[in-house]
């Protein structure tokens, strides 16, 4: 496999596992050093504090919620590589809402003995209170 | 200068660029291609898409806004690297209501004729509502 098809399995393997559930298999190409920037605002940073964040996610995807890879881009170098990917992430009643609903995911990587592993990873729904725009339109109310 | 400190150097201009408002500089090392993760669901695509985004954020920044790069790390290949931060952004009275306030950006960039271009960018402010985890607090509740 190219090294590009390396991490497109990576990233396969890991969105069924999450959906499963199947922490040893989430938990299986991440890197000890891995930073996370998910929920807490500084990130979260190693391999353990990465293990706590699933529980209840997966206790959510088992009570029906999709997470499905859409869209994955790969640039692939030796050792470093970053991918980029859209997924269907949600309860059925979040796409009846709204039918674009995505969640953007950006995965640095590392090659480490002949394995590419996980060494940053980066979730956020699109949210218009939470983006930079919205700051700035929030930013020219107060002014 | 090595690579790292190359990324270092793109990354700390483009911080103060968009301080600054200095569109040319704000573009300067960026992908024709660049893939940025924002305000728009799936994401704003093309160098084009990519300057539109940025007139009302600099106005914001003009108002009084910071814009600082906290930390920075970096994964530099030969031509593939990913590096990610920690921004203070936003109004001093963001920081007085939440200390911790920060935006976190992810960035992917390509060596492209000896030099470092950025092709993706990924940025996100923590927001409980907008989170895997708290999607998963919401599917526990409509459960």
């Amino acid at each position: 496999m190219t090294d590009e098809q390396q991490i497109r399995a990576v990233m396969e393997r890991w969105a069924a596992a999450v959906h499963d559930g199947d922490m040893p298999a989430v938990l299986a190409d991440h890197a000890p050093d891995i930073v996370m920037f998910d929920v807490p605002e500084q990130g979260v940073r190693g391999l353990d504090a990465y293990r706590e964040t699933w529980p209840g996610f997966f206790e959510w995807q088992a009570a029906g919620a999709l997470f499905e890879i859409e869209s994955l881009e790969v640039a692939a170098g030796a050792d470093v590589a970053f991918a980029f990917a859209l997924l269907r992430c949600g309860m059925p009643a979040d796409f009846d809402r709204d039918p674009e609903h995505r969640l953007r995911l950006t995965i640095g990587l590392r090659k480490v003995e002949h394995r590419w592993a996980v060494a940053h990873e980066h979730h956020s729904f699109a949210d218009a209170s939470g983006s930079p725009d919205a700051q700035a339109g929030a930013g020219s109310a107060d002014a």
